[in-house]
């Protein structure tokens, strides 16, 4: 049996540092490696998948739970609770890409797609109340 | 006052045909401009948008409620669903990408330093129960 | 074919008057009969009703999604707000509770076990920063 | 210095034998005081309690997320899982009923007027489709 894990590590390494600019095909991509090479697949399921991502919002949320108001920038955040953050934040992320691809969706292409609508739903020129208030 | 509109619609429809590689920077930046030039940079605090992020999973939860178990790829759902599903999917992503922004966070960057992180926490080689039951 | 909207209809109203303290235990019955006579009890498996409830969260967050912080007691809020927070509010509990009978658990019973083990997990004499974050 | 805890535990104890009929005002009530003297009141503002009680929702969704479908009254549940579900589902009304407390709304009254509102929008001799799918 080959050593997976030792090369794995490897692949993980190098993308560490080589890149600002993440794209959600290759998230996705690498999700599905992920779990195929952990037997996970079969676990996979559309609303396995959801209600793992409800799971992870949840925790996001927990996160902002007490602190009342908080800034752009997150002024007087620690590091830790950054970083913290920051897990949270790519929870939902991985579970959304992977839910996408098991669903047989291109997420990038339709995120795209959802920001055209947008913009054709909210034009600039028009700054009435209603469309200050959302733009979904 | 130039026309910002024509401008935009323009900038956007040359992407919906460029790319299949949509990059969490990129949606970034364009929902900051998108914020921007309609005046929403105000409503756009982290727990505004976190509330929004909510409310967006909440919809997207909506289309699978009554179906049951939904298998992948999602057979017997019409063109139809798949694109509200799209639009769901990406309304989440999008209010993702703008909450990480907002608190100054990279979330490309953080989503990969969390795939490292969970390939430490579930190597391949165990495959216990354990391991299988989740990867978060 | 009797009646049965007329004969509900008349029951609803006689409780409509009478009673400020209603119980799960009444909620979870109504419930029950409400999806028994609409031919619902097939739909009504514990992770349909879960997924309907995160939508209802959804709908409940999306009231507050854009108002920065809220006072208590809604200061400035209108009557229609109010209502329609009532209905949010509502809709979450119809399905909580749904869930909790469907599984055959009783939810006042857990309710009440839980308060007594919030009680006994944060004591009243202890007054430190960690008592105060959270109490669950 | 009085035994504040001591007598809690006493009126907890209490109620923990005596009741099924458990009400949401009596909830209410108590957590109101669960509150009040353990100086919790500044943080329990509308949003922190929405976003506390989108965690309790998480925590509640990760106890079914890798399990496919459940059936109803949970086969094969174990007691210490049945417990763990007990345990979220009362987290998420504990925050709804508090919710709504802090809002000033009578959580009951609303539940009993969504419910004729509801009996209303689906009457039971019409069972076409849409009837079917949902009631909220």
């Amino acid at each position: 049996m080959r050593n997976q894990r030792g090369e794995m590590e490897n692949s993980y390494d190098s993308i560490g540092s080589k890149s600002k600019d993440v794209s959600l095909k290759d998230l996705s991509i690498r999700l599905a490696e992920f779990a195929q090479v952990r037997g996970w697949d079969e676990y996979h399921s559309p609303r396995n998948l959801l209600l793992a991502l409800v799971g992870e919002v949840g925790e996001l949320s927990e996160i902002f739970q007490w602190k009342g108001e908080v800034g752009k920038g997150l002024p007087n955040w620690s590091a830790d609770e950054k970083e913290h953050l920051e897990d949270e934040l790519s929870d939902v992320l991985l579970y959304l890409v992977r839910l996408a691809d098991v669903c047989g969706l291109d997420l990038g292409q339709a995120a795209l797609t959802k920001i055209i609508k947008n913009a054709r739903k909210y034009p600039v020129v028009v700054m009435n109340q209603k469309s200050k208030s959302t733009y979904s």
